[in-house]
């Protein structure tokens, strides 16, 4: 069963129809190991038990009677809890929705479910998505599976905990500055921020309406692509989506990707890297460029001033999103969150024009660059986990420094609403770890609007000429 | 002379190759025109004498050596002096600028120039191109040309007046909130805002940079449809600059419009209408059925909201883009601009978000409507020319107050980055105007993004079938 949970969904899929395990024998075993695994890694703030029970039940005669769905049908996904399932608590990692209830699914829920996913639980996040450091006031820290004593990185740290523990087969996060590709990257496991407005934010939570997007946290990169099949697609009940060609997203995942063109960042993505870190992420280009990927520099001026900017933009978004519910109910934010949307309250106008105009001027930049490139290569997060006890709630102010160098090659992508994936390349040596295999590092593959497809492929081809995923497997079994 | 002066660029064009009137001959003409109307107009801060009549000598050498640049080879083009010209002052209607020249010219000035076209001058605006009523401190008014009693509209005031009185044969304004439309409107004559992105701005100066654009002003469509050709396309130093394929904008004009769909607004564009204004518009309205137009009413219920934040969003640029010089040379600044600036510069970043989500939704409504028509058709402005007496410096607040009245059904069009144009549709009666005529009154289409070439059929079919411009040509002849 620890194999099965740890598999890929094409090859759980591929077990249920050849009848080698059941949909409800693959429920009970994720649920078993939930309750293995959550008094240690606290990942979900709701399991939805007997519920996934009798979906798995419903999908077991489905597809015995030949209404099969496809590879999602009876598949368990863990969904962060920003999004709405209808009837059921959405608490977004606050105290504020304890009484209330969405009425709506999350047009991702609704899409799931058309295809037949057993959503098996709400996962852990940062207090409204808003952190990638500090611990959740109200639900408590989720644990980083590798080493339990260090963060999982956020906000979507339950969902990648989740994964990575073979608690669901695939979960949903949200990414607004690196909320799906940090988590991914010291977990250890693939996550994929779609092009801003590619996938339906309608019925998640917003943080910052400019940079918001949500996407597939997975095992693996072929998970991440059967999940974007069925998550692409444009609604109009999402002011930014756009109305793009979905694609399919499996479709020639396995062609060679020689003479696929990638850039190397001259500024800003490797600078203030772990050296364990760049070890590992300059190892990874060479295997790209051992199958065939022609590497370039390239030069992006504009990044760092990007990065800086971007945070204004979140800080202001976010501040005018919660401005009502902040006069009224301030002492019950807790104190990194409050102190980041009373600093975006007291931006000015002026404050927020400067950044736009940075934007659009990294923008013009990015473009040009990816005239000349398919994609870019960077360090996810330019550390390893960072430890627990080195970021509690004491300190606002100090955890919020630590956020810039954490997002730092993440945060710029959300603010050119760019597609990036992070995908694990290795294991970095940390002397204070107690993780024998040591810290899981990630590799972000960044590419123009609406390039998913080239980055899955690349980050495929990178995947299968590597082990990584048999060592995460290992770990967890 | 007079009858060439009022001529449309195609005829002057015509004539000259013909030999019935020398490039020299039209240039000597022209100053004519302007030294003899501008005691009452006062439409130009620079005329280029000299420099235009060596042009012109220039171009009659050229043509009669076979080096024909095309139609605007020779003609005389006058610019709103925020559009910079090396060497000489671009004044942008303001004090600031009277010590230093620009040191390169502004794109579209390549572009007229490499065409052949001969810069007459620089035409009056309203200070730094904020304003729609008041008189310019700094320059004085410029006066309507059907009646001097009357403003010519703004902020592209001068541009209008010169070309109506036939100073120039084509002048270039700028649009950031209806300041191409809304002159050309209330002085009778053809002006086009393209879509955002479509004209370089490279070289004029900003005012709000998400919604400025700079257009063609003339007394036909097809003048417009010609300097299009010369203006459209990309330029790499404009950050928001679009690569969208160039259109032959002449091409096609004379083909009939039946099936073409219009929308009428519901809601907001016929409010609070001058009847007579309301009179006209619906007259031509009906002209457009009769040529076979498809006329439907259309549900805008966004752009009343939109119209209220586009000005939030046109303080904050301003007021950002004027920070710093307002900080150090306060009181050089006319009382209504400093006063919308420093309301401006008072704006929170909260404000700023809101009122872009406001043009987000408005964006979607109006994407959504062009699904079902071609083209939105409304009075430009909602009333003709208003007396200058009743809008003078004394009190910035009240002109201030006139302002969302003339600009009602321009601002929101800015707001959405769409092209829109103005055309005469006939005089209205004012019975305390000193025009035999009456005053006159622009009927506004406005498409979706990238639509000018549609724009400029529809209006070019409407200009054929009426004969405003005959009226407008015998008033100035």
């Amino acid at each position: 069963m620890d194999d099965i949970l740890h598999a890929s969904i094409a090859q759980i899929a591929a077990q249920i129809r050849k009848g080698e395990i059941s949909p409800v024998e693959l429920i009970e075993g994720t649920l078993g190991a939930i309750d293995r695994y959550e008094p240690q890694l606290n990942a979900f703030i709701t399991v939805f038990h007997e519920e996934s029970l009798e979906r798995a039940r419903e999908a077991e005669a489905e597809i015995r009677n030949g209404k099969d769905l496809g590879p999602l049908h009876g598949m368990p996904i863990a969904l962060k809890d920003i999004i709405y399932v209808q009837g059921t608590h959405s608490t977004a990692g606050s105290n504020f929705f304890s009484e209330e209830s969405p009425q709506f699914d999350a047009a991702l829920v609704s899409k799931l479910r058309d295809a037949g996913a057993n959503i098996i639980g709400k996962t852990n996040l940062h207090e409204f998505a808003f952190g990638v450091t500090t611990e959740n006031p109200h639900f408590g820290a989720t644990a980083n599976p590798w080493d339990t004593a260090r963060v999982p990185g956020g906000s979507s740290g339950g969902s990648a905990a989740a994964v990575v523990a073979g608690c669901c087969a695939g979960a949903l996060g949200s990414d607004t500055g690196g909320s799906i590709r940090i988590p991914a990257a010291v977990c250890g496991h693939v996550g994929l921020k779609p092009t801003f407005g590619r996938v339906s934010v309608y019925g998640v939570l917003e943080l910052a309406q400019s940079l918001d997007t949500v996407g597939p946290m997975c095992r693996y990169v072929h998970d991440v692509a059967l999940m974007m099949n069925t998550l692409a697609g444009y609604d109009p009940r999402d002011v930014h989506s756009e109305n793009q060609p979905v694609l399919d997203y499996t479709e020639g995942l396995d062609q060679p990707i020689r003479g696929r063109r990638a850039g190397i960042p001259k500024q800003h993505f490797f600078d203030n890297v772990d050296p364990e870190v760049e070890r590992l992420v300059r190892e990874a280009i060479k295997v790209l460029e051992e199958l065939g990927v022609d590497i370039v520099e390239l030069d992006l001026p504009s990044a760092e001033a990007g990065h800086e900017v971007t945070l204004t933009l979140l800080m202001a978004e976010a501040g005018q999103f919660h401005q009502e519910r902040l006069a009224t109910h301030r002492e019950d934010y807790g104190v990194d969150v409050r102190e980041l949307l009373e600093d975006g309250l007291a931006l000015s106008a002026t404050d927020y024009v400067k950044a736009v105009r940075v934007r659009e001027v990294a923008r013009r930049e990015f473009s040009q660059a990816f005239e000349a490139v398919d994609c870019i290569l960077s360090p996810t997060a330019p550390v390893p986990a960072p430890l627990r006890s080195t970021h509690d709630l004491s300190g606002g102010s100090e955890s919020n420094r630590i956020r810039p160098r954490l997002t730092r090659n993440t945060r710029l992508i959300n603010l050119l609403g760019l597609p990036s994936i992070s995908v694990p390349c290795g294991f970095a040596q940390v002397g204070s770890s107690d993780s024998d295999e040591g810290l899981p590092v990630g590799l972000q593959i960044s590419g123009p609007w609406w390039s998913e497809k080239t980055l899955l492929h690349i980050a495929h081809a990178y995947e299968r000429a590597t082990s990584w995923h048999t060592v995460n497997v290992k770990r967890e079994a």
